[in-house]
């Protein structure tokens, strides 16, 4: 499925909800920089290379993917709310970064 | 563009650079959560209303998109590198939650 | 109590629990911005009054206080691990800010 | 100095500024998560070795001093504004952590 169908089911789910109330700007960027914190709290004790096998280990795996699915939810929210296009700001950093960082090797 | 396409040519941004090896989910999970602060700090002195009309203000909409392609950056990245397919996540937590917090009208 | 007999309580605390091996700056920063995300996830949804009035509901107090304490142990270990004497760096800090924001009324 | 003093001197300095207003909860907590970001990214890219050894470095020791001392002031700012006592909930909640977390050795 393509973001903008997930974008469009965030929104009719919040507005079943009666949710839309809280989704400003603000308070989504809040809830975003929350579930970052709970994605971080994850790997904090872990050593690099622990952390490098966290998808190995089932438990932790969910865990994962959950946050980083809270993470992703937020964010598409948000993005909607502000009338952001994500893949095209995406594409654009990336382009600005090509020139900040030349390339050092073929890749 | 699809997601499929944007962490692809994020993949070969890093191996051009060299740099995968900075690239471990813990690294990465502290510079999306980094760049989530960032974007909170654009709104932390702004009245809800202020927030909410943060893209009519120019100068203030290219900080926006540039804090927010930044999280989806590191976002997209980090669920390359574990292996996460985020379009799904996302749908199988929206499922989740479909079922926690039950609809109170039609929408 | 003093700040330094906190920080040394933390050095002990670690230490009796052979928890010095996980507390490496680039962990406890990590632990801090977690737990400041979970102090954000209290405020979230909360109107700016509704956030104002946050200590006169005992529930809610109480999660405040203990994610304020969470935020406050893992800033005040890694200072120690660090050597950084947390009131020097902020008193110098408000003397920076002093210069860059002058007053605008006596108070 | 004390902490009750650096509480006291952040109260003048947001009055002679008028920047009370701004201090809600709500923009404290933002801020002190921005900041704990802040924190995080002088750390997201050093090995953890590298990380250990950071205030070995000038320019990086004094962007990390910089960073610790602005957490520490909005995290005093806001438990001002809350009424919270730091070092009071933070003994209280190590109370708590002796009972959950059993020593296992001596120190």
């Amino acid at each position: 499925m393509s973001l903008a169908e997930l974008s469009t089911r965030l929104r009719v789910f919040a507005a079943a909800r009666d949710w839309e109330q809280f989704h400003t700007p603000k308070n989504l960027a809040m809830a975003l920089s929350g579930e970052a914190g709970e994605l971080l709290s994850l790997f904090q004790w872990l050593t690099p290379e622990q952390a490098t096998r966290a998808m190995s280990d089932p438990d932790l795996a969910a865990k994962v993917e959950d946050e980083i699915a809270d993470v992703f939810l937020y964010l598409t929210r948000l993005a909607d709310v502000l009338g952001v296009d994500l893949v095209e700001v995406a594409h654009a950093k990336i382009d600005r970064n090509e020139t900040r960082f030349p390339r050092i090797k073929d890749a």
